[in-house]
């Protein structure tokens, strides 16, 4: 209810800050009997983690798991599953300067407000760096995903600022640091300039980022208030920078018509996919794509008039290890929490349904 | 759990079908102690009711609404608040060709797969209709919130397919049929044209509406899952037909730098409203605004391919009396949604820090 | 969250005073496709209903059930099911004479501090009347738990005042206005005698009440909060009056050894049950046991010592239509609440297990 | 949902196992700007530690409280507090003789038919050792009751097997190794005897234990299912091997009268307090009181008639180091639920009804 556990009947809690002594999250709900060990969550952890390329925060952190609770020997019991990570860099004196101002377009301003307290220790709990929890909840939740219904996740980033990233596969996602899904090597060289032009100025940019998930059963999702896209929607706004967030034709639906948007259906399956493989709140079994706009980090060198914590005018530059373009680390994060609705929704399904199984239309089973 | 339940303390569950014997909501977790009457709800339910003008349904349902409980002697108790609103209309016969075959781009093809069941009767729990008690709950936040904070509602249509509605206005909505934010007369005869061109080709069309909150107090928001624009999202993707929204400056966001990006701060409040008063999942005390994307009606005249509920291929036309911009009603909608948010997480702020008050900045308060 | 709504997966929430328009709740979580009509509701509700011997209330109130929503073509959709009770016995002009007082043991005092609010229309939100939407919620669960399981519900007055009912039947519980277990004619008798005397002096008296569920798979329960056991509790002490709730051998666990108390396990299944069929709060498939003390009825015609709202000291003489033992109505409501928890945890169960059928020990199947 | 969240608004989220790497919570809601360190916490965790005397489990384990998050500055912060506490003691070859049978009275036949694995380990997930996060949590919600209403919490042992333990005062319970409350030197010496008896026999035997909360403000509690009785009852029921609940006269209520039951209300107070500080589902302002049976131990040295997973049939001792007595630990855990629940309804009550506030019919303030 304090806003820091996702999900209804598969549950993750997190907590830490940035700059604390450790940060995690408790995983309630998920099934028993499932293989699981550290090596299932780490290389998710190693997608998302800071220091992987010159485009995204210094800051070294291994970002090692420890699985604490809720497997035994190597399989889920259906106990809770508690996850740790140590936070091993530390240094927050990079931020002694903006202990007392606010980031125009941060968030220690309305902590300031709600709490009355100020904890400049590297943006403490609305720090990106809590997503890592998330991320290796997630993992879990991926693997349950794969071996019921071989669900698979996708996704890159479609747009940078200005340039916009034709697709071409999300195969080359992996083979730069952008998570592109191009092959285009002079479209990647001017990205690459792009961020280094920026990094040069002390600024940031915003970022497009779509993410994508195959072999989603149909019937997942709660109308008519949990519905999945208003659950995903909710998990992606809920991302740290987005202010945006489309479900299959998104806002190009405004001007379509409706013979030209309904996806028309035939024995072979559907054809187009304006829905974004959601209709009335509950999955139709097409791929579920999702589209979110992340605006560009606050905290940057550029001075900028803002006031200090009496109120009185200051101009605020900041200096330390950030990342100019949030959304380069963005992609696995998002991947995360449509996996985590995903999963929420399985078991709510079948907990509402499970006998109910009409013929699938298009198999005939 | 199952779908039906809005907000977590000041909570609307909803029940009933578009063409069962009635529709209505039970709000629990209203404040004891404030006048409250039908007066209070009903001019809220007209604003959405159908048959106000010929681009929308003709449906003819005056939605009068009984307040079942929750208030004594003409104030709230602190009790539940039950609402029910009986359906007079249930000409159901209009549905009969498609009882047994899915509409593209409709839900009856999902809550088929989900439970095993169609129910025609006008599109049953997945109607629009069902917006009818939620619309009724938020006029009991909107009352609430107005008294407490002088919080304020608006909205409105800003764009109809390809047709641009510049803003000249929230006073203006009210002397158009599609809530239009403004005067300009020959823009208006354009729409008027365009959505009898679309009702003759038995067509639909999508909407873009943007909503806004004024007087929203500093705070309100649970990181770092339910953030206020988390929750936003959520309850905006929620309602029908909805395919994307924005907070703020949205997906413009993505092209922008962190130097234009991010409100300045000055002693007389903020510069700019890119955030959409959101920072950090919390407010900040800036106007709240949000834009949602509508897609066209699923309903229409045109003829479509799909399946009948036997997986044979069928082509699907749909009479009956629908909408043919269904975006057209969604501005009371979306600002109930908004409104329901607000009332919940004023509730939860306050149960959490209710004894942080940090100075205003701006005013010294 | 404001306390209307029982249950997580199969919720209920209840709306309506006692002599408000109407009181009736909202059902979310039932399974669809299961046969449903206002015939299966019915006969619960008129067990518990007021009026039915000289012993209980004589407010007449046929409490008439109407189903508003969730069924379509006499099978549950997997939406709402809304039931509405209309008020039809709304004589509060009883009750005049206790506006401005307070009943010592009555909720009159609490409802004043909690909300500034006298509401004294019958008790209001506070009067047991409000258990008849309960009852109705519950015959949807037990018959749905019937089909599934088998599951069977009994249940009667064990002890009322100081008279001991010795268990003989649960069949007989239909043939005596106490639901007591015995055919023993004469203490039906005392039962009688003991009554009536009681009426006369304008007293009232405590009762305590046994309910028990059959056939109720293993397995259900969720620890380490929501024990099935925790959850019995919460339901039964939530009844109006309730001030013990035991499982199983309950306070005499108190004087036992852990070689008497702890049920043996042989291959044609347990030897006693202490248990109450709950071990480590899931269900073990014995029998579940519950037993409960229902306080003396506060409202009584002999005068006590009390304050009136402005704390001045007062006499207080209740009159009107009261029942002098709520013990004796509180069996159906007591099976109403048991039920309500094992079909929310049976839901529950197979969101989180259903894949988890290990072999029964005692049937090897 | 899947039941290792306790609360509402004060949630505790726990995780572990009685042998694996750790045990801790997540806590979340705590009200920011509290002062908190470890030294807070750390003197409950020692109340209930085992190996204090001869008459608990000799197992070493110092619990050893860390503060993960949600602390800056000694001060709590508004996000969410995590408690580690490392298991030391994980001697588990104890339990190698119980692997594959089941302990008549045990959760882990429950735990197999629910999740088909055994984690013989201590209990697993179903161990007392469980409580000690719970007891780490309520040590915070205890500290801001006390600051904020000036809350205390007494508790101890009023009776063990047969023993009754006639109350003499609370402060006499940290004198004795059993939280009785009396100075009576013979009494305990007899209690001594029948523990030392009974360990010589393998045996073990149930408790009765009483809690009690002073300084509790009138008004908390949610009606009608959050009734404050029916969540302390959840709490309570929801302990280690409790198998009854009473609130203030308890089952005494069943064969007492209305004229008898009802505490008469003067301008001084209450007289007398049957209804243990509960009217209604709400707080009156006396004191909460609350007693509780707790069964046996079930793991004992005494031979009994069991199964093992295959359902052969088997003959049960269980060896190891466990408490003949689970009550005598019982009273800190007891006063911590009680603490946890009232925590989580001082904030549910700000919420709703902050602005709520008759004037004190005792006081006139």
């Amino acid at each position: 209810m304090s806003g820091n556990t996702f999900g209804t009947l598969f549950t993750v809690t997190t907590f830490g800050e940035s700059h604390g002594p450790a940060i995690g999250c408790v995983i309630d709900g998920c099934p028993p009997g499932m293989e699981l060990s550290e090596a299932d969550i780490q290389p998710e952890l190693d997608r998302r983690k800071p220091g992987t390329s010159r485009h995204v925060t210094q800051r070294q952190e291994p970002d090692l798991v420890e699985i604490l609770s809720g497997v035994y020997q190597g399989k889920t019991t259906g106990t809770p599953i508690a996850l740790l990570i140590r936070n091993q860099d530390q240094r927050s004196k990079d931020y002694g300067n903006i202990t007392d101002t606010f980031r125009p377009g941060h968030a220690d301003f309305t902590y300031w407000c709600k709490y009355g307290i100020r904890d400049p220790r590297g943006g403490g709990r609305s720090s990106a760096r809590l997503t890592a929890p998330v991320v290796g909840a997630a993992a879990i939740a991926k693997k349950w995903l794969k071996q019921k219904f071989g669900t698979e996740f996708s996704g890159g980033m479609t747009q940078l600022g200005d340039i916009q990233v034709p697709f071409q596969g999300w195969e080359h996602t992996t083979q730069n640091p952008f998570f592109a899904p191009t092959a285009d090597a002079a479209l990647l060289e001017r990205m690459e300039s792009y961020m280094d032009a920026l990094r040069k100025d002390g600024d940031s940019i915003g970022a497009r980022i779509q993410v994508l998930a195959r072999n989603v059963p149909a019937g997942l999702g709660q109308p008519i208030y949990d519905k999945l896209d208003a659950d995903i929607a909710y998990a992606m706004m809920g991302i740290n920078a987005v202010k945006g967030v489309e479900i299959g034709a998104g806002f190009e639906s405004v001007s379509q018509r409706g013979s030209v948007h309904g996806d028309e259906i035939t024995p072979h399956g559907f054809v187009g996919n304006n829905a974004g493989g959601v209709l009335g709140g509950i999955s139709t079994g097409q791929d579920i794509t999702v589209s979110i706009a992340i605006k560009p980090t606050s905290s940057i060198r550029v001075p900028r008039r803002s006031l200090d914590i009496h109120g009185n005018p200051v101009v605020v530059e900041t200096f330390g290890r950030h990342d100019p373009c949030v959304g380069i680390r963005a992609t696995p994060i998002a991947e995360a929490m449509l996996a985590l609705v995903l999963m929420d929704h399985a078991l709510r399904h079948r907990a509402q349904c499970s006998d109910v199984m009409p013929q699938n239309l298009f198999t005939g089973d």
